[in-house]
């Protein structure tokens, strides 16, 4: 793990860093001592691991709730060299979506095989991040949603470290099987007139997961319409989780 | 409106009132003075209008909000008379399902009978209160779940004082049109696996609010079984809208 850049604004230091060649970003409370809570955050498709929505809530999470908080580039995506196979597959359904194919079924089958790259990688890159010592091995939360679902969902079920997680904006095709091996607190996010989860879909991955502490908060608008007041439920959420 | 008793615990200033023979408790901040968001909370079927989760709430919503809180028995609950009309019909629907009936078209229409009672008298309680100077004609928010989601659908929509609303445990059958001409926020709170109210009813009442800002919460468990987190966010709901 090696650290690329260091920089400090608003008690948040932000950190960048390159792990086997996958580019991320560590953000933890300036002059922080000692092991706290981490969130890994996923971000969505086409985004990157600075994206507004991710730099936004981790800086929250950061100054509101004393956490550490990382994220990295999926493949493809931000810093990352375009992987042929990806673009080929989404360019594929792209122009199935256009022949009128539904659309759920592809993203489902596509972020399944995009979650085999990136569950390893993101366990390997908690692996790293809690070997320091203004992180270290304290519990760990997950947020992601629309892609960073159909990750987060498997991420969530392979890896014991994460005790609470939000997800969202995702459908059951891609995750029902994994969700159905989750078992700890999730908060749920759906979009009411998501244009690309059908409202089904959504509750039925909610119906999903395991876990006796479930939450499902769904608000009206199509997927890229999340109200920002369920930022604050969901540092609520972490707190009473994690802290 | 006659006052019968005055208490103060906590800081929580408790009022027992009689208006037109509806018995009623307004609590507010001890000392309070001057304009205040008050709001009117609705109770089960079978409670009253101290039951321990309106007190519990309508405290909160005094020490931690400084709002007011009115609450009045429902007819045939509390310290009101027996309706014989009401406990007929009952009595009837009880009979009905256990020979083999669906509740929840039972429930529904009860509910809207009862309603037709309880909107003039709420609204009357509402004149009432906000004559008084420590009250005043500020915002009002209205919270009911189960009966007094069903009472409080058409109060809601009947009454333009209302800015904001918390509903829940509640179907379409009994309150789709009505919700239908719900336009101020709704914080709308469902139990995943209601015994009593059918999942797709309570998916369809949220469905039917015409309000731009309404938000759907859904938590694991039975009827009785909604989470203590939820008057966290309750809390945040109506300070977001009212304060």
């Amino acid at each position: 793990m090696h650290f690329t850049s260091e920089t400090s604004f608003d008690g948040v230091c932000e950190r960048l860093f390159v792990l086997n060649d996958i580019p991320g970003v560590l953000w933890t409370p300036e002059g922080a001592a000692g092991t706290r809570p981490l969130i890994v955050m996923g971000h969505g498709g086409g985004q990157h691991k600075k994206a507004p929505d991710i730099l936004g809530l981790a800086r929250r999470l950061v100054t509101e709730c004393g956490f550490a908080v990382v994220a990295v580039d999926v493949p493809g995506h931000g810093d990352r060299p375009v992987v042929e196979e990806y673009n080929r597959i989404a360019t594929e359904n792209q122009a199935r979506v256009e022949a009128g194919e539904e659309p759920a079924p592809l993203i489902a089958a596509f972020q399944a095989l995009v979650a085999r790259q990136t569950v390893p990688e993101w366990q390997m890159v908690l692996d790293a991040v809690q070997q320091l010592d203004h992180v270290g091995a304290g519990p760990v939360g997950y947020w992601g949603v629309s892609l960073a679902c159909g990750l987060g969902v498997p991420f969530v079920a392979a890896e014991p470290r994460v005790r609470a997680a939000v997800l969202g904006l995702g459908g059951a095709l891609a995750s029902a099987a994994d969700a159905a091996r989750i078992t700890v607190p999730v908060e749920f996010l759906m979009q009411w007139d998501d244009e690309r989860v059908p409202r089904d879909q959504s509750l039925a991955l909610f119906d999903a997961f395991a876990s006796a502490d479930k939450t499902l908060h769904a608000n009206p608008g199509e997927h890229g319409d999340m109200p920002a007041f369920e930022l604050d439920s969901t540092l609520g959420f972490f707190s009473r989780h994690l802290a």
